[in-house]
């Protein structure tokens, strides 16, 4: 595994977030933005595993799309070692992938990516048995989610265009204020992000907008990563805190609230980071339209409560440590925000119940948050 | 001005969070804490200014008792040059308050303190019109007014203390685990605090309780100052992002929403720290009790609509830059959590309307948040 290190300099160059490049795949760790712009080069799969267990990797498309190459990594590693497949080098592939199913339990994405990729080991098996064609079947593939992926963006955010440019008409052209909470972005998909994807059309489409950035403690991937991405597409936007988002929906500044998920089951209540449920029902209170946008893949069709979903509970240290650049000075440091004697909980997701969900913006067209439209749009 | 400082060791002795002493009025400066425990010894009315502006001291009543001792030196300082009043004497003296006035205008227990102190200037003004006279009036007011806010705490806490058994008797005695949000405590007040003397009875009276600590975005009171108060009262408590509240109540895990309050307009809106607003809607929508204490005081007699509360927009850099202890490191040290290039906003208050609060509990009993029920209890 190599790093390379430089000062952000993305602006002239269009990079996706993760790509294959002389046999390695690449992926920009995510850890040290809005700081430093870091490709992470990585060959085998523990490597895979172990950024997206360590978050270098995050957001639910490029998860999948990363587990589809540790896949790949996993495969070519015994097809260096075993020509033909056999009792013992397919135990240890399997082993290979149980690690990166583990790396992120709450990911419904990854495990779809790993069983579309398992899908070509079982044709395999009954086939060529050959460790060397499964390889080449597996990156393909993984090669191939990156481009669906793209596409699948771009559409969400022709249908979410729609909703923006509806708005703006109702507006007159001012602003559409847009409150996002976390990082659905193009750093969380392969490009154009989901709930930016809609965004980043309005902007190309001169449709007046401005963003309402959640910093969303306690990582703060609003703060450090979608203000980051929108900084550097010229999207007007204004950090705040978690906090105030309410209060902005009293006074009649916010229109609308477009977020991500990680998960939705097929009746509509959507995993997402930990505060979208607050924001949603402030929304209902205050009448504005709140909704999410995602891949078809992230509908998990075997859930019915999204009270059900397991919600991963991380390291207290992630509340009580805040990370970022030394303020005034050179690299990075870290302050704690209260008595270390103190405990701290870190759930990382809630539950967002379908009755407070305007709308699920796909790639397949917009749903409403109900078992019949989801099912109708994204399987009739 | 001096400065006393020493690491934290409050355990054994017990402090109020202001007093006179020798002359010199002490409070102590809680942009240290939990770090540190900083003394701070003042004897000019503009400091007093500057303490309440720079938040050196927070919270309504102890805001309160601040300024009370404010308009003390102020005239203390023009007893120094003048016997008499005089149109120069009075105009410097009222220069002097209205410097006070403005060092945070959310406050409404500031200009109560003021009103208070005045009308001794104006009974002086109209009698002895001796500095020397309204300067011992002043002091021995600012006294009395600690001496009354410590006996409202006391009668906040007993009132709120009856809820907090009520809760314990139906869980058969298990834990009562309240959320509360920002600091409503003993250092936001002179003793025992507002939303935290219900908790402390409660300790006394050995009823368990488990407290969630709202970290408090952008300034952490919740996990800097309410998690060290409890914590030194060994009150079992978890600090959690602000993010987290709302996944907590859906999960059955929050008995009790108690917060503080800044101003309460007649009709039971509460203006309190920004995010106040976010937990009580949720609190709604999940059956759980939100209920506000304080001192009969803070509310505003004026006020029909809280949304006419002005809001105190404070500097961004409040937002983006975080400190706190330096990480296991000696020291203080903030970081930046975002791109600086990105604008913030930062609203220090929301308002939770009446609708969305169960009760308002007072030094004198607990009121339903209406117009009639405020009105019989603090008026009748």
């Amino acid at each position: 595994m190599g790093r390379e290190r430089r000062i952000m300099h993305i602006d002239g160059t269009h990079y996706r977030t993760i790509w294959a490049e002389k046999g390695e795949i690449c992926l920009i760790d995510q850890r040290y933005l809005p700081y430093e712009f870091v490709i992470e080069k990585v060959s085998e799969a523990p490597q895979i595993a172990r950024a997206i267990r360590e978050m270098h990797v995050r957001g639910a498309p490029l998860i999948g799309a990363a587990a589809a190459f540790g896949v790949y990594l996993a495969a070519r590693e015994i097809a260096s070692k075993f020509v033909e497949f056999s009792d013992e080098s397919e135990a240890k592939f399997l082993k290979f992938v149980s690690e990166i199913r583990d790396s992120r339990p709450t990911a419904v994405n990854l495990q779809w990516a790993l069983k579309r990729q398992l899908a070509h080991f079982e044709k395999v098996k009954v086939e060529s048995r050959s460790w060397e064609e499964l390889t080449r079947l597996l990156f393909e593939d993984a090669e191939r989610i990156l481009e669906e992926d793209v596409e699948i963006c771009r559409s969400i955010g022709k249908h979410g265009l729609e909703l923006i440019q509806e708005i703006s008409k109702q507006k007159n052209g001012e602003p559409v204020n847009i409150l996002t909470h976390c990082n659905a972005g193009w750093i969380a998909t392969i490009d154009y992000g989901t709930a930016t994807a809609p965004m980043y059309f309005a902007q190309e489409q001169g449709i007046a907008i401005h963003v309402w950035v959640d910093e969303t403690r306690p990582r703060l991937q609003g703060s450090k990563l979608t203000a980051f991405e929108l900084g550097h597409e010229n999207i007007p936007h204004t950090i705040i805190s978690d906090n105030t988002g309410g209060y902005l929906m009293q006074k009649g500044d916010v229109d609308l609230c477009l977020v991500g998920t990680d998960r939705t089951t097929r009746t509509g209540d959507v995993a997402n980071k930990i505060g979208t449920y607050l924001k949603a029902v402030a929304a209902k209170d205050n009448n504005v339209p709140f909704y999410v946008a995602l891949p078809s893949t992230t509908v998990d069709w075997e859930l019915e409560n999204g009270m059900d979903i397991p919600i991963e509970v991380r390291d207290e240290n992630e509340v009580m440590i805040i990370e970022g650049k030394a303020a005034g000075k050179d690299g990075i440091a870290a302050v704690e925000i209260g008595p270390m004697t103190s405990p701290a909980l870190n759930y990382a997701f809630d539950i967002t119940p379908a009755r407070l969900v305007t709308g699920l913006i796909t790639e397949k067209g917009i749903a409403e948050a109900t078992r019949e439209s989801i099912a109708a749009l994204l399987r009739g």
